[in-house]
């Protein structure tokens, strides 16, 4: 009986999927300078990326190669496994058949250095020997480190304060792979100096660790940044994943029915999700697409679409997304990876255009669909990624109640190792099932820019 | 460039390789009765083992079938990759090609669900309802935690009380799969009574903890004892890493010169090495055998082969093996796996044979090696598995040095995400390196069994 379907090294795919040239016609909005309200151009974003990736983010190939030396590296970890959740399918009891794509197997146990590795390829290639960006938990941070240490090249990570201080093991993790850390608010940088002039005990936000990160990038020649979610080549890097998965299904012979992932900025989601998204825009397939977010941070189901900055201290150009506004503070959920305030625009207009939809799901619920997973699958997933699990389960066990043999497949983006202590909670009973933050939402919503 | 070589799931071994058959003759003794000095039959061991585990310890059988139920949950995390450290290999420049099979990728992040699956499903079709175990730093607890969660049955885990408190993470992931688990000593036994009488802030220790667990199962019908190391039936079970590596290399074209792995009680090493073994028994092979161990619990290159008892409160059979003395107590270094006074006999038969080699390294050395493996490789290791990284990089130098293009084959056992508070301490320079324990050992060495 299968239990997993493993690619052969040599089929580890040689070209990203540059969805753009694919989208619905009219669906993708140029990013605009907020002071002007016209288009920018790639020569705007020269002093915090080398041109490679800018041709990137503009692409309108189809495809794009990846580059050996990068391959290489992906061979560290890819092709990751495509599991067939045969234990999972027989507790809940239904015809459907899932399968789920594990990227926990990375050394930084998420699919975050898919875009780590060549984003630090390109960059080095550009002759730049520095990356600075920012971390809130530590999954992208430990992913950057990872990939500067294997280009050797440095890397400087600003870590918000608060998880510098209760998150000593991500930390030690990016140490290990030659980062320098730094707990943000720091006095290394204008943002940093003016925060903690205003409040000397900031706690720190991602939103500040980005102004610092960019910022840094900016005032260093040999320096540039780094974002590991959202922009259009992130998204492009993260299709090895789905290309990776048409190709196990097929040795399956099996096509999903609906392709399910959570999303934060939306990467993982779309690194799944694009290549098979490819057939149903070409009108060759009719598979649903579901991405699934926290109630509490749920910015696609109650969400804008509409420009607006991605960080809070609006220095970014305006980008158009499904956002709850720029300076929403979601509540401390435990998936911090979902905690962001927008969405991907390739996600945001594929959302718009009724290609994909989402679904919301409180804290408790989730981490019931994570344990579950574990107790009959083994893998502990991490919290980001049980937003997926949960959706997958009530997916099955609607295809139970219809009698319907459908095949669902899903992202397992990352592994739960490093958040113990939230199973902790769970498991005691002490677990915070935040309300939905109505009122919060409202404020931030009101100071969108108007267009 | 191959990186990793995957063998097919319909690979996956469908046999374990018992070696006892193929030993040197007379080279294995048989375990003794303390009391009467003379051998212990099967039947001695039936209130704690079932009689099935039991024919696996004794048997001269060469080969013994995995059940069909086993191998569809190893195929959970097997087969394992084999990975060849290229990056390594050009950052020592040596010619030697470095070869590591890696077992951190199962659920619970080393080799020990390798025995633990089997062990819980001998029980269970035994009829046992419950395994009662110990665990110190949580690897074997969380091994037999998720092995018993996915045959159905319960489980209770005595953890060593310092653990209990300092590892809370290890405990959770025990918890999210299901297990009970006790801080030892606990009120439930009455060895742990009389420790808590005589010490009532008793910290605990393994010996406490095993003689808590196996009294549990004496005392209970439905209850069973387990163990994760030692054994011959655990070591039994560990050789599926083996016998996949012997594919694996095959695959490669090349077979291993010589074949490291770190030893505690002896199994993950005797799950790579023993397949391979077969040959030079055979007379095939000239194949080298090297064990890593650390200086301050030097088992193999410092302790005595003699019979000594397998736990502190001297409740076991006698056994033939390398032992400090059953009451020795190791410093506290973080490679917790490693800290058992004895060696597996069949391990310690093989060296007294000359047929393995031990080497001993102090506990920087270790984590410096660690850190190399990371930044070029990218995976974490375990402090225990790092011993025998160390002594694969000191191999592929020497092997530079002499000029020759040796091929190295090594078990990376586990990796290291639950031990990053030793990477922060090695980091900041407050990594403790323990002088070799001369005394402690000659005072342990003195009390060992008159034969």
């Amino acid at each position: 009986m299968t239990v997993k379907t493993i690619l052969p090294e040599d089929k580890l795919p040689t070209r990203w999927y540059n969805i753009a040239p694919d989208m619905p016609e009219g669906s993708l909005k140029p990013p605009l300078n907020p002071a002007t309200g016209e288009p920018v151009g790639p020569e705007a974003l020269t002093p915090i990326f080398p041109m490679s990736l800018i041709m990137q983010e503009v692409s309108t190939e189809r495809f794009i190669d990846i580059p050996e030396e990068v391959r290489e590296i992906y061979k560290l970890w890819r092709p990751s496994p495509l599991f067939r959740a045969r234990r999972l399918e027989k507790a809940l009891d239904t015809p459907a058949r899932i399968y789920y794509k594990y990227e926990g197997g990375s050394p930084a146990g998420s699919h975050k250095p898919n875009t780590a590795v060549p984003q630090a390829y390109y960059n080095r290639e550009a002759g730049i020997k520095r990356i600075a960006t920012e971390t809130g938990a530590g999954q992208w941070g430990c992913s950057m480190a990872l990939a500067t240490q294997l280009f050797g090249m440095e890397c400087t990570v600003y870590m918000v304060k608060v998880s510098y201080e209760q998150k000593p093991y991500r930390r030690s993790m990016m140490e290990v792979w030659g980062a320098e850390v730094l707990a943000s608010p720091t006095d290394r940088t204008n943002s940093g100096r003016q925060i903690l002039a205003e409040t000397p005990d900031s706690l720190g936000s991602l939103g500040i660790a980005i102004s610092e990160a960019s910022e840094d990038a900016a005032t260093h020649d040999d320096t540039n940044y780094s974002l590991g979610s959202v922009l259009n080549h992130v998204l492009l890097h993260q299709t090895v994943v789905g290309e990776e998965a048409v190709q196990q299904m097929e040795m399956n012979d099996v096509y999903p029915d609906i392709i399910i992932g959570c999303i934060g900025g939306g990467s993982n989601y779309a690194g799944l999700a694009f290549p098979f998204m490819r057939e149903r825009l070409a009108g060759n397939r009719n598979t649903e697409f579901l991405a699934a977010e926290p109630t509490s941070c749920p910015t696609v189901t109650k969400g804008k679409y509409t420009y607006d900055f991605g960080d809070t201290l609006c220095s970014t150009p305006l980008l158009m997304m499904h956002t709850l506004g720029h300076d929403f503070m979601p509540p401390g959920i435990h998936a911090g990876g979902l905690r962001y305030h927008a969405m991907a625009p390739l996600i945001s207009a594929l959302v718009d255009a009724g290609h994909m939809n989402a679904v919301a799901y409180g804290q408790t619920e989730v981490f019931d669909a994570a344990v579950q997973f574990a107790r009959n699958e083994g893998i502990v997933p991490a919290p980001e990624s049980s937003h997926a699990i949960k959706a997958a389960i009530d997916k099955a066990l609607e295809y139970k109640e219809a009698g319907e043999e459908k095949v669902i497949l899903f992202n397992l983006s990352g592994h739960g190792h490093f958040d113990m202590s939230a199973y902790d909670q769970y498991l005691g009973g002490s677990l915070i099932d935040y309300a939905y933050p109505e009122e919060k939402i409202k404020e931030s919503m009101a100071k969108l820019p108007k267009m």
